[in-house]
């Protein structure tokens, strides 16, 4: 049955070397969000939870739900928590309507927008935004922002750090004047964590604990933890210009041995076929075949497994798009098994 | 919330348009593979139940066990099945060896290779098989094939047809030999079935009864049961310039509102960013600006709820691939919703 190894070495090589880098290894948050990357939620809960994480961040209640009694701190990034959750799930607010409607028995973290205009309230919303927490009594754990150039740097990353620091000195007036504890506060993965001025402040560490690039990080030695394999379905013995798949579009090079293997475009995989630019090969060395089906795809091979990645940059190069898509798009139904 | 409605009056439209062209009601089954096709697979397979299917096709044992109590014939194309599983899942047997190793307690379905040269025994296996069918007294349920030109028709698909045909006669010719009941048969969608011989034949309904065209049944006028909705989760009014997302790719073509929704490449959704040609507008008009985010894309539009699509096909034609995909990586934990 085809399996997405997860290597704990390297997954924990990885949380150190961003650790020592942050120097601030007490307030390292893990981002699990969207099936931790495609990676496996409760796997990477698990491994996170070894590594002594306290606060992580997942997409919505229901992936809060399947890892609440892991961490201390879990935020659900998107969708409202039913009264009945457990305490240590928090909602994020991104509109002051919401704030309005939230009850005053559920934490929450408050997010701002710092100029990437996707979500959160606008700064000049903060004071208002502090009038309804006051008065309404509620439960605001923390504010965060996020920086829409992480993965870009330069002047836009800098623009929005410099508002991501207005926000927070906004923040720290505004709960001297309405006389609130200070909550936590977080942006993108920064380089450098400022302490100090009472404010506790983590790190939402990301695609970096997974083994990819932060660049803002710069830290090129991080190392892939997933390896995606797939397992022989069955062989078949061709002549030269016999005919395979759907279409029958590709044809065998040669007399040999083809094989069908336990994954295709229904797990997540991007489909290939006659129109699909170059070929592309497994970790293994064996170009996956035109037309890939939704269950399998053919190799010219017999063995019994197959690596298909053991990197997931070498799928986004050649499907010109990111990891972070080939990663999430991996269905949840794929054998996850910790290694 | 982000959800999936699921039309049924479309859905038993599909299955009614298909019945009266095939002339087979009693026989009609059902593939619910892949979540079936990425439409939920519990919600269609109530569906299914309801419309009286009482044969239906799923990726794995997993899956099977998902709706073992909805269906008399529940066959799993890939996998093994477990002993405590319940004897109305079969398994589906592609080589020699399995046939060798499976318990005679666990019904089974051969796949037998009709020419796409990816799943299923050679046809010249046929007899051996019948040797240790008969001789480890195993429980053959069917036999079946899959024709690679079913979205094709033409030569090949003729050419694939003929050889299920003579597979059929070759089993039919096996089975008396070693006085066995007939299995039952099944080749792709196929336009006419053919009786008599006492063979039962059932005829395996996929995309077709999802909404999609079976082109080889010349069904034009089959209605997509999917529709794909996304929430706002915040708005902002920004000036013409001001930059939107990651990178700050996009920048407002005018003073105005724009708004994030949440589904982004994260649910299943291929990826738009600043390299994807072209402009891929929701069945609602609004236009999905680069670059998605993991969890939301952005739109120029301040609507509670957007409809992303409601015909899989616009987007297939959009990324150059086709429904089957779309459909198949949207994220099982988008909410379905039965309408």
């Amino acid at each position: 049955m085809a399996e997405l190894l997860i290597n704990s070495q390297n997954f924990k090589y990885n949380l150190n070397l961003i650790t020592q880098h942050l120097d601030c290894q007490d307030n390292l948050a893990l981002v699990l969000k969207d099936n931790a990357y495609g990676h496996g939620l409760r796997e990477i809960a698990g491994l996170a939870r070894e590594s002594g994480i306290e606060s992580v961040f997942v997409k919505n209640e229901a992936e809060a739900l399947q890892i609440k009694n892991h961490f201390k701190h879990i935020t659900a990034f998107y969708g409202e928590i039913s009264p009945q959750s457990p305490s240590n799930i928090y909602q994020c607010i991104q509109s002051l309507q919401t704030l309005q409607e939230i009850s005053p028995l559920r934490p929450f973290e408050l997010e701002v927008n710092c100029g990437m205009n996707r979500n959160g309230i606008p700064i000049h919303s903060l004071s208002n935004a502090f009038e309804i927490i006051a008065k309404r009594g509620l439960k605001l754990i923390g504010v965060f922002t996020h920086n829409g150039f992480g993965d870009e740097g330069g002047e836009g990353f800098l623009l929005q750090e410099g508002n991501a620091k207005k926000i927070k000195d906004e923040v720290i007036s505004l709960c001297t004047h309405h006389n609130l504890p200070f909550p936590r506060f977080h942006s993108l993965n920064t380089s450098g964590v400022l302490r100090g001025n009472g404010v506790r402040e983590i790190v939402r560490v990301g695609i970096g604990a997974y083994g990819y690039a932060c660049d803002s990080l710069n830290l090129p030695s991080l190392k892939p933890i997933a390896s995606l394999w797939a397992d022989k379905i069955c062989s078949h013995s061709l002549k030269k210009g016999e005919k395979i798949g759907y279409g029958g579009i590709y044809e065998m090079p040669y007399d040999g041995i083809v094989s069908s293997y336990d994954l295709g475009y229904g797990d997540g995989l991007f489909r290939i076929d006659e129109k699909t630019q170059g070929k592309l090969l497994c970790s293994s060395g064996e170009q996956i075949l035109p037309r890939m089906s939704m269950d399998c795809f053919s190799a010219l091979s017999d063995k019994e497994k197959i690596c298909v990645f053991s990197d997931a940059r070498e799928w986004a190069k050649f499907f010109d798009t990111i990891p972070y898509e080939i990663l999430t798009k991996l269905s949840p139904f794929i054998k996850r098994k910790v290694i």
